[in-house]
């Protein structure tokens, strides 16, 4: 359970880290779109591991295959197939988790749900499985793009290291020009040289990715339960290692927040707002303005500094980590952020098309 | 679309502010469940406005009219449906909305999604509905109950007052000792006053609740897409003037967290964990300690104070707010947070129990 | 579970035969639609029990109350809640049935499923769910005349007496100009008839409703698992005293047929056929043909007759049935098929908006 | 749309017949089954084309590879992906199907609504896509098997030659004894001969399946719109060339039949009723008995004789039929016969275990 994502544009997954391959498949998928295959790959490039000196130095190419629903280069109606191999998966790095539970992580909890865990590495449970979902997202984008929509992540915080600015203040087209993904050229430095620091030191820090959706029409999203932030949110959150959603409020403090301060005034027909604390979405219905909301990354569980723990039989241990790990998630999160906010939106996009007859 | 929620224990819910009536149907309560009619009006109780001087003078009495589902006092396991009468609706309050557009509220966004609008007072998208969420998220209650759950949500933050202790060195049965739910007799009067300060000058106020529920047993929550927090988060997100969610960190920013400092030691076989910055979810799935998170309201968008906005033909106005509304929603906002992580953690109890045969 | 019918326009529905009221909420109603309440309670008087001398004297009114999701006569694209009394429910006549089972009813089912057992009448088992059915299947049924569809029930069996004629060289206009639906003027007398010998003789009888949908565009329906007429199947067969379910094949047996004998073949760009033993669907999506499906209600269980049973102890009982009941089903059954019917193909309808963007 | 099947052990499929593979994923697999291979392949070579000369001549190994979900031999409770390579697929037998349509088949509606056709065989209409099925049929059969439930299926009729015996007096042990499926010497090789006599004049022939499960517990299925026959035929009426569903009433006309005829007595504490005309199911939910279906298949669309049609274009042309085909479809048909009951039973057992706390 819980393997799929969206209700027309849809997407199952399936994998686990150090099996033979991970892959899914896309249901939903309108026909007729060109599939640019180099985009798709592209996202999956600036999600892998081994890119940069500040992600995970495991080292997996991340080609996709695809097996089904695309004739010609085109879209078909029918279920997108794809598979993505492991390669560089070196189970035996993880012999030493058999029998242990590492602090913060979901061995424990797959073990008790499941009984039979395969403790390879994360299994089912490792951020591996997000490969799966910037493939299906970057359909989503490709089809996004052909009705004007645009999607921008970027890493806004590494550890206490905050980006003040507005995007509005920002190039968002320079922001794979750092490896850290900041598009603030100074900051982004600080932001690199932290996480060496703190690679070094063995440990791992937090951070925060912003992310902005530009052109998508009024009157995108649900009512009530299923309002479009709410299943935005749904959709961050469900990325490994996220605890936290915001919509608007960009630099800004929700709580504190007098309504004088913060409504937005419309000023014209199209429904623009003077300022934008909404993030786009008034009552779950998207407003014309840019959608932006802010989620935050905790620390990466798995440390290169020995840990206390408890093994299967309940005893003490001292845990001694192995294996290949981020320091801080946030630079490979970001097409991840895209893939999730491209999945949700279209999904409402398309479901939005039933609302009038 | 999207006035549904919960996969196995669903709650659909109709009805505008200013109609005859609103309400909803539980499908897939379990059968044998003793309905303490008493305990969900209580719940209502908490939630309806009139209730005391911080909240919104509106009067309603919110009685629930169970209409099926029910027999003897118990659950048949058929759907539950029931209506609650609007006894105060002032439809004319509302004409001069006819033309015009309330900033930051759904107006806009719903006329232009539906074309034919409901304008007396918000309609469907006014927080009126989530009554009908509180009816449902008691019957969920008392099942919980029987399974040895228990769920306390209280106010942490009005505007810049902020509890900073946690939720372990609070008394949670003293949340409703006060009027305005926050467990710290001090704060609470501060937070009471805020509140009235912030009334008689015609504005709004933001604010935060943290929830808590303890009893939950180790398993519950499908991994990737469906994790527990990812859920608990679109329902809590979907409660009206609701901007952000937290899991967990209580007390502690997410970003500027190093790994050594936030991982939690499992210390024995039960799966207690020394600290708790997980609240009580590793991978999506509870882990048998308390599940914690934190909610975040903006402040309430209709103000006493005039604004600019446009009418439909998008000339320029100033709106004269009239209405009764609240300052702050958080303290009747609570059993609202309650009624939405009951059904949440009640639904995928619910589905765990198909996770082994 | 299972209460809720649909994807896009979807009806949930709630309520005991002989409970206050039963009712149903329509989520997912395009707005804009007028909603004309005329046509509705018809549709509603041609399923009420007590409308003629071949079907149940309980004499309910079934008179519709709309509570939300309508706004001077038009759909909001809110919720559309609903409620209808029961008015002449006799829950004493069901005293008999507090310790026993009825054979061929789902009394013995629900007992064992739910231990808790609402045993007036049928409770939640009961046709009387059905007037729910209508109220949405009508409105339903509105939506899809403005798009050029119209849809037509009737009357095709009752016992052995079979019409024999193709629905094209019958007037379907005049299905309502007798009281058994029968299109066939001889043929609805003999029918009469023998509905009445059966019901003197105390005995039951099953029967056939035929249906037809005009005006379908191509391209409605999903291939593989949801193909719409396993959509249509499941909706018919999820009519109480459905057995079977046949599409398309009039007057043709299925298993004998020759290819060269039932290939429809295709005669122009319209995709117009030749013949129409598909029934209007090729590989599960309407190739722009008539639908045209067969639905066979089985005897209605509850006799006038003594039957054997057993009580909840187990012990051998003779069961005096009592109450008032249909001595044969499909005459009022056919504006319920005709509700099912236009739920299926509107939800598909509203479903394939979303296939091409 | 439409590529997945059940709400909790869910299959989601893709590929098409031409393609390099087609596969799925089991979504929901309760963790701790013993994952029998050998079971699973002989269900895929019951299917195969190329088994016998009652069968296509297509030669597909249909080898499945199991890529996830699956530890040790033992299902893990992640999703089990699983691709199947197509190895005899030759394309160029369908070139003369670019531009023209086959009567009674997909082409046409697949052209309409996609736009974009891969042309190549049936693509994704193709009853290639059933090997999934089968796939995770046999898996959902091991687990069935585990909680006492066994499925039989085997050919009732071919042509006329119709099997007048109930399934009680079959030895169903003895169904794969030939190769039409019939448990009954004598007429299966009657069957054998027409199919032979079908094939060399070029044309096709219908048939029907009869399906059992023995060993269901009682209370399985959800009433009102999820009765268990309403999902089970909406399974079998997914099936390609799949027109007709049936429950119970073995051997009896539905129609004719009185309510003292095939009322079905009780006659003990365990549910077990004297006749079966009900097929095992009462107001939705499974008694106890055997379930018991028919289900009717239509002759093969694809002829080796010269048929009329259109082109893209719509001028009349004459089609010239190639490729490999079935002349009677049922044979290959019955284990995705049991797949769609598994599958179905299955996911209702693991819902069903969430009606009481």
């Amino acid at each position: 359970m819980g393997n799929s994502y969206g209700k027309i544009f849809k997407l199952t997954t399936f994998g686990e880290s150090h099996g033979g391959s991970i892959g899914g498949i896309i249901d939903g998928c309108p026909s007729g779109v060109k599939i640019d295959l180099v985009f798709i790959q592209d996202q999956l490039d600036r999600r892998r591991p081994g890119q940069s000196k500040v992600v995970s130095e495991r080292n997996e190419l991340d080609k996709v295959e695809i097996l089904s629903g695309i004739f010609n280069g085109v879209s078909t109606g029918t279920p997108i197939g794809f598979i993505i191999k492991n390669n560089d998966q070196r189970a035996k790095d993880y012999s030493n988790l058999e029998q242990a539970f590492r602090p913060s992580h979901a061995d424990f909890t797959y073990s008790k749900k499941y009984g039979n865990r395969d403790f390879r590495g994360g299994g089912r449970s490792s951020a591996r499985e997000t490969a799966c979902r910037v493939v299906a997202g970057s359909v989503a984008q490709l089809i996004l793009n052909k009705i004007g929509v645009e999607i921008f992540a970027y890493v806004s915080s590494v550890g206490s290291l905050r980006l003040n600015k507005s995007y509005n203040n920002l190039d968002l087209n320079s922001i794979d020009d750092n490896i850290v993904r900041c598009p603030d050229v100074d900051l982004s430095k600080s932001m690199i040289k932290l996480i060496e620091d703190i690679k070094k030191s063995g440990d791992t820090i937090g951070g925060v990715i912003s992310c902005v959706a530009k052109g998508l029409p009024i009157g995108i999203g649900e009512p009530v339960f299923d309002k479009l932030h709410a299943e935005i949110g749904k959709g961050m959150l469900s990325i490994n290692a996220v605890k936290a959603f915001k919509l608007g409020f960009e630099n800004q403090d929700i709580s504190s927040s007098l309504g004088s301060q913060v409504n937005d005034i419309i000023i014209d027909k199209t429904g623009k707002t003077k300022t934008n604390f909404s993030g786009g979405i008034q009552g779950g219905i998207s407003n014309g303005n840019d959608i932006y909301c802010e989620i935050s990354f905790k620390p990466v569980s798995t440390l290169m500094i020995n840990q206390e723990s408890i093994n299967l039989n309940g005893d003490k241990i001292i845990l001694k980590a192995k294996g290949r790990h981020d320091s801080c998630v946030v630079p490979r999160a970001v097409p991840i952020v895209e893939a999730m906010m491209a999945l949700t939106i279209l999904d409402h996009y398309l479901i939005s098309k039933s609302n009038n007859i």
